[in-house]
């Protein structure tokens, strides 16, 4: 039996709402540590990994690990109907093709009870290694969302340098070149306003701004985003969920066929 | 002759938002009493009633009973027109076949006149009987809102039972099954926000879920909505418009040919 | 070598959206008296003359005079990548065939540079000559807005007759007809909200309201719109630049063939 309430309801349907493009059909893993998921994006590019701790819940009961096929759209539309303050508890028993979905309204005059049906998903659960990262960026997430929005009316693609005195994102496309610089800066007024950069080595990656602008619907979970960007590895995008877990986004780098065609020059 | 002349002129605006989509062409009838509608939705299945007594008019002049055909599109357009505060007066002449809209600015430096053209309409009025119902309940019009187009996400039809407890609204589709229970709930800050439900007996019917969501287009009119229940009697969902009159919708029961199928367990 | 800092960038992206959808390419000339811009919209019907002058800009250097062709779309592209609060300079070498924008942000965290193409462009700079008018209309832009909108719903024409009592905007279509009268009004509590109209003789000229609802996407340049009317001389709307400078736009009256069936009567 499984039994898990969230009493900020609303968290799960930012989590539904910022993966829910990327990947179609997934397996939610449920065990005694939390609840999770991992997923390739449908065109096997992009890879999402979500967390979200048991002691974030307000009751967190599972008595057994249980891996229960969801689609993601349908799940999405189901949460919708709860309410901004609801309560959403999940709830599966072993054996069953269902989960239920509650929604207990603050004042308790409004419960609603949504059932789906599970699917049965094939996965493979990647290992990801703990890796060593050239550099890791932390900036406000509302400025990394505009920054791959305004470059994708631009280009296609995104050019991320990493230097001790900031990060670099640049584009190119039929109309021009854009170069977008944003400065270290800890001296603000809200923590989540700071940009830091931790740099062991400069570091310089392109990527499809596609993939991007969709790990940035992910905005909403968090006023920070984290950048960890290697060489060679792909590049992590972390929303941190308060107290809870993150979304995570995984990434491999274009490998250039012709750099001077497609890089903007520095 | 016809003079009506409304001091808040958005009801009006508001009145024709929530029936335009519902009935293309209508006859408005004017008498000493009000200002009313009465029409089948294009697809003959749902009634709309509409009444605007003359009290709530500033200035009421209607010299003889008069039927104005119009194109309810049309006149929506012209409303719309309006600003948020103008006063509104509706003048007609025996005989005309125009209709005059006067949207006067609160500080009338700007008044303007749309002239429409009527129509001729072909309609019989039904008279409506008294009718004793099963159940009636009282709620938040926002919430009955939102219940019918969450619904309308999982399935096509909804059936609404009311107990002592409270009223459930359930669905059923291809994605899985709703269920929504709002309680009965007297004890609240603003008597709005009440859910009052009085029943003689316990009833259960089946309704489409796109008329019931067309009906909520009212919903800007009155912050609460009556939806009065009886077995084979069409459902009757009610706004009232403030000290002036309303808006009813009545709407005939879906026999189910095979209710196990559709009608979500309990 | 060309370099204008224009503070409150966002002026600049006002303006685009004031006239690109009117002008597709245009050539942007820059002198020392200031950055300016004269070109017909596609369908060589209507004119527009933008001037900000070089007074206006924190820094203007213009070391001789220069015109750079740009395709307003693409420029409007790039302009939407600034933030509200930026700091736009456009900077230019002689004999480059681009144009840079730079864009700064309040704090100077972040620092954007977008290159854009430049085109060749073939174009006769009119000369307009002062002329007399019959009759100019000072009035809130917004309200100018609204009723072209409004006019739109119901016809394709609009007659603006001006007497000393006020301007009246009338149009006539299938379903009806419309007269809006605006009253002259000069005890306001803000004078961007005042109507004012400067007479010699009464005036009544009919233009296409597709081009004055283009016009009016300069309503945020402005609280205040000029209309200035003269019978057989086109009319100028023009909106304001604060301390800058205006966009101004020309569109010629139209020669009713049977005046009688398009102008509404008074």
């Amino acid at each position: 039996m499984l039994e898990l309430r969230l009493v900020q309801g609303s968290l799960l349907k930012k989590v539904l709402e910022a993966i829910k493009d990327l990947v179609n059909d997934a397996n939610f893993d449920c065990s005694s540590t939390g609840f999770s998921l991992q997923a390739m994006d449908s065109s096997h590019v992009a890879l999402v990994a979500l967390l979200l701790r048991s002691e974030g819940f307000e009751h967190y009961r599972c008595d057994r690990n249980i891996s229960m096929g969801m689609n993601l759209n349908n799940m999405s539309k189901m949460l919708k109907c709860s309410g901004a303050d609801d309560i959403i508890t999940i709830k599966g028993d072993d054996g069953s093709d269902t989960v239920t979905f509650m929604f207990e309204s603050p004042t308790q005059d409004k419960i609603s009870d949504f059932e789906m049906k599970l699917m049965d998903i094939d996965s493979e659960h990647l290992g990801i290694p703990e890796a060593e990262y050239h550099a890791i960026v932390r900036m406000p997430s509302a400025e990394f969302a505009k920054i791959c929005k305004d470059l994708a009316s631009i280009g296609d693609t995104v050019v991320i340098s990493v230097t001790k005195e900031g990060v670099k994102f640049s584009t190119r496309g039929d109309i021009g070149t854009a170069n977008i610089v944003v400065r270290q800066n800890t001296t603000v007024d809200k923590p989540e306003e700071a940009t830091i950069i931790e740099m062991n080595e400069p570091v310089s990656l392109t990527f499809a701004l596609r993939y991007m602008n969709s790990f940035t619907k992910a905005t909403p979970l968090s006023n920070t985003v984290t950048i960890s960007l290697s060489s060679e590895l792909p590049v992590v995008v972390e929303y941190k969920i308060a107290e809870m877990g993150y979304v995570r986004f995984y990434l491999a780098p274009k490998i250039e066929e012709d750099e001077d065609e497609t890089k903007p020059q520095v």
